[in-house]
């Protein structure tokens, strides 16, 4: 864009390095904030310094928070013996939504992927040790997604993890509620089979 | 999002009132950025504030620019006489990317939608006047988009200059290159029928 001024031309090639967005959405948002009042370009920068200034990430499990500990791992009434493992701070958010969870959770802040140069140094797993002797854990779920480079770190994670008296479980694979059979891939329908359950 | 920091919701929030961009993928693009390095959310947050504090309008055609002129209006070797009128600065550069008009344009920085109440006073109509009469503008292409909105806005155009000696025209409408006719709509291939041109 060779006609705009440059601190469009910026704002818009950092933009663009965000995930899922390409650099025609970003010149899009750009001059949708430009059309907007100027406080909202100011809120957002400042929602940016705040972002660097006042989120932290807990020293148990790496979640975000505001203090040294997040609000799970501080609450008296999870369930302190059973850690569910995650990739991603989105990730806890999926379980948390399902109300069905009591536990504590320990977020990897990534996962394994070579090609990439991510490799076990990357992720917080000396913490996840750390916490499974010192709370005297008894089952760690783990909870990385069920692609190829998530099934690796829980393949990875279930090693790392062998030498502790903890229980090791993985997320169930199988056809998701309310699919439709025709849709889905012979991969899962395969561990589908693989895992049925009797019934009755 | 109950159990994350107040400076993160505030950010998820803000980000999800930018057009395409819902909670989900706002909330995405904020654990993205706390996954980066402190210097990324830093810089986003300086070009926020390099937005609001060199980013300007031409005080002519209120093209984005960092003086009062853009360099559109300053450059000597553009015509002068015929000006294409467009609804936002992503139109005018769309033009720009054909290299093939070598006039000045004006942009009207919205689109006529009494629903929305948006009527005349919001557009930038009267500056567009002033040019026409003092640059002694000879064409003026209204270059509105092909929705119900910016074909009232280029009707509303018209009656506005119809008082002004300038020549008006309405870019074409039609079936686009490379369009399959079997896809286009019946209103599209109404129009690229009552348009048609004779052949050699």
């Amino acid at each position: 864009m060779p006609v705009v001024p440059t601190a469009v031309e910026k704002l818009v090639t950092q933009l663009a390095r965000l995930p899922g967005i390409g650099e025609r959405m970003a010149a899009r948002l750009v001059f949708h904030i430009l059309s907007e009042p100027e406080t909202y370009a100011r809120q957002l920068a400042r929602s940016f310094e705040d972002l660097i200034e006042h989120v932290r990430f807990c020293s148990d499990c790496h979640m975000v928070c505001d203090g040294e500990f997040c609000g799970i791992c501080r609450n008296g009434s999870r369930e302190r013996d059973v850690i569910c493992v995650v990739e991603r701070v989105q990730d806890l958010l999926a379980f948390e939504r399902t109300n069905a969870y009591r536990g504590l959770y320990h977020v990897l802040h990534g996962v394994l992927a070579p090609i990439k140069g991510v490799g076990p140094d990357k992720l917080h797993l000396p913490s996840l040790l750390t916490r499974i002797e010192r709370d005297e854990v008894q089952e760690v779920i783990l909870a990385t997604s069920t692609d190829v480079e998530g099934e690796a770190t829980a393949l990875y994670l279930a090693r790392y993890l062998a030498s502790t008296s903890v229980t090791l479980s993985r997320i169930a694979t199988g056809v998701p509620l309310g699919g439709e059979l025709e849709y889905i891939d012979p991969n899962t329908l395969t561990r589908a089979l693989d895992g049925r359950t009797v019934m009755g």
